[in-house]
């Protein structure tokens, strides 16, 4: 019998956003079409948003995460580094404030022979983007293609550009939806949002870098370890050798946020020095991902000391029209905050700390804003450090002055003291390992 | 100090939703913010998707339900009967199978001396629209000025016509918003909009007919009771005598569902005679109305045998140009849906009976469908009926009959019979009163 009826829709959007609403569990046929169909846009946005709240209130099972999370794939291309003559290694970081850590760490990844694509995005609010932060250095450009990509990859080992937007087309419309209609922090779709791109890019071993604390996404430490957990089965799941470190950020990583500010820290870092604790979250990120790669015991720090990760990082930076040898952009204007009384820094609030530099100019408030190349925040007295009344507690970069009074708003609060000769015990960057 | 600062929204949307999603109580100042911007377009619809989807997740309180509903009157234009002669009564059902009672409630208490103003809608599914009802009337239009309306409650008393769109345009955005959002079955959003329209009518009483059971919105009688008592609580807050009769509706609402059908059915009724079901219901409203507008002890079923209601009636008609003398429309095509077995009928399901309508051509799938005025289930065998194998339990009419497979798809199983000679007890149509 053949049927001249025209195609119909094989599930009503209705019956699928009450299936959640009541608590029931999503059947896969009704995942794969309600992606699609948003995709395609016979789903419409109130709807998907209505799903999203239930969702995010009700709550999904593995099963439906991983199918979520392949409908989400299903909608795009996926790219395959199989051709490549070395193996693939990615990072994902949920971010933070004064997150710098990939810049060194592909450099250093890839300085062992283990390729690393990485594609990254750009800030939005208090945190960073790494895209922005590598266009302080002049020359350089995001946008590759994927020949080139692969070309790079064989190269200079490592690359950092821009996520095609062929890539999981699904998750980039979800989540511009989820970003205005407040449900942006449910584990099960944060969770498919990440490994469905990340899955799509085609690595063979991804670190995921899940941080928890006053200026990370998760501020909770069990909601942190939940999406950690999530995350590494989906990408276990999926056939991807996938490992998690949930770290500290608590206080901001290292002495600086701002784009500019970060790129210099991390030339400190390939350069043998930086701050102890972005060498070490450095360090255990690359040795993890080499790890997954089949480089064990690799030794990172000597990689670092040597100027093998510099050379990689010169390599990778040119190989995107970056002038390595350029100076770096410099702030119009630099404000002082300083102390109001002696004591040690036992506290420094990364929320307040990543505000002030998204103030300044280094951050957008919304999706396309320009930022400042060279605005954003130095950190003088940082964890464990001694302060004496009229010490500068920090340097606030900015081309527009006029955003000064508001960052400092944001940061004067930001330092708890201690009673002087106070000792903080180490500080633990790497809080646990999920595998 | 002036200033010279564009105007910029009070409140962020995103944090009004999250306020909601996390459980929290809404403030007046968001509830009156949220309904007005989205009345203005700057709260988008999925925002508002979001927000209706954590209400139906997260709940209301009752202050919280009184200053949303308030806040979607202010949204529009208030009608004001003040300057009437006559106290004004109106009413308010939450929609069933068979459900004709407006038509003849509305003349019945007119002919009391009592205005009765009753703004009323179309249908949509299984359920029947009373203007849906009334157009089957040869001439009849249901599209009223202010100024007719205000003359014909002097001149005839009563008015059904359609709700113009000034009143509470904030509630009919959001109520095409929760039908396409699974969001439409939350009691706080369904007595807002109910008591929204009512209240921004202007009416001085408000009698509503609160419907559980298989053909109800409501199947449940726990949700209906809170449903009438949560309607009940925001009528009186608004100073509207508020009533709310709880009645049955697992079974239709006398012998017909359709529009001409429930016409032919209703003037029956205002003739004297009528389904003992409907005219229970009818005299049970009418007393509820008349008392609210300090007319005690009425003897409405006296007004039904001597003609004063008809008298009404055909004023009331007559006066939108409906031609009350015109024979009805009948349909071009009626088929038996007959028993194949002996019994008694135990139970008559609302619901079979009213998608059966509904497919015959009775009722429409999408707003804006045109509905045949003939079409629809004349129903032979009601409960506590006798019936043998091979007579007719019902009369599907139709001016299609490719529909008529499918209806009676839905409506063959609609019959339950008992061994015959079973009696059934009295059928309770008003099963409470909740004032």
């Amino acid at each position: 019998m053949t049927s001249t009826a025209p195609a119909v829709e094989p599930f009503d959007v209705v019956d699928v956003i009450r299936t959640k609403r009541d608590g029931g569990r999503l059947e896969d046929g009704q995942i794969d079409w309600v992606i699609d169909a948003y995709t395609r846009g016979v789903v419409a946005e109130e709807q998907m948003a209505a799903l999203a709240m239930a969702i995010f209130l009700r709550g999904m099972e593995r099963p439906e995460i991983a199918r979520w999370t392949a409908a989400m794939i299903a909608s795009g291309e996926r790219m395959d580094f199989s051709a490549l003559s070395k193996p693939t290694t990615d990072k994902h970081s949920t971010g933070g404030v004064g997150d710098k850590i990939t810049l060194p760490l592909a450099p250093l990844v890839a300085s062992f022979g283990v390729a690393v694509p990485q594609l990254s995005g750009r800030g939005l609010g208090h945190t960073g983007g790494t895209l922005d932060k590598l266009e302080a250095i002049p020359g350089w450009r995001a946008a590759l293609s994927n020949e080139e990509m692969m070309a790079q990859l064989e190269s200079a080992g490592a690359v950092i550009c821009a996520a095609g937007s062929g890539l999981a087309p699904a998750d980039k419309k979800l989540y511009a939806l989820r970003d205005v209609t407040g449900t942006v922090e449910a584990i099960p779709l944060i969770a498919s949002s990440i490994m469905s791109k990340k899955i799509a890019e085609g690595t063979a071993a991804l670190t995921l870098d899940v941080k928890t604390g006053a200026g990370a996404f998760m501020k909770d430490e069990a909601d942190a370890r939940e999406l950690a957990r999530t995350m590494v089965e989906l990408g276990t799941d999926a056939g991807v050798r996938t490992v998690a470190l949930l770290t500290d950020m608590s206080a901001p990583l290292g002495r600086t946020a701002g784009n500019g500010l970060e790129v210099r820290e991390s030339l400190e870092v390939l350069a043998g020095g930086g701050p102890a604790d972005v060498v070490e979250l450095t360090c255990a990120l690359a040795r993890e991902m080499l790890a997954a790669s089949g480089v064990h015991d690799a030794d990172v720090e000597a990689a670092l000391a040597d100027g093998r990760a510099m050379d990689s990082w010169r390599a990778m930076i040119s190989a995107q029209g970056g002038d390595v040898d350029a100076p770096l952009p410099t702030a119009k204007h630099v404000e002082e905050v300083r102390a109001t009384e002696d004591g040690v820094v036992t506290g420094l609030d990364a929320m307040g700390v990543g505000v002030a530099a998204w103030r300044l100019g280094a951050g957008r408030s919304r999706p396309g804003e320009a930022v400042q190349a060279a605005a954003g925040v130095e950190i003088e007295k940082h964890l464990g450090d001694e302060v004496r009344a009229g010490d500068v507690l920090a340097r606030l970069h900015t081309d527009t002055p006029e955003r000064v009074a508001r960052a400092v708003e944001a940061i004067e609060g930001s330092w708890s003291l201690g009673a002087p000769g106070t000792r903080l015990g180490d500080r633990r960057i790497v809080m646990d390992r999920i595998a």
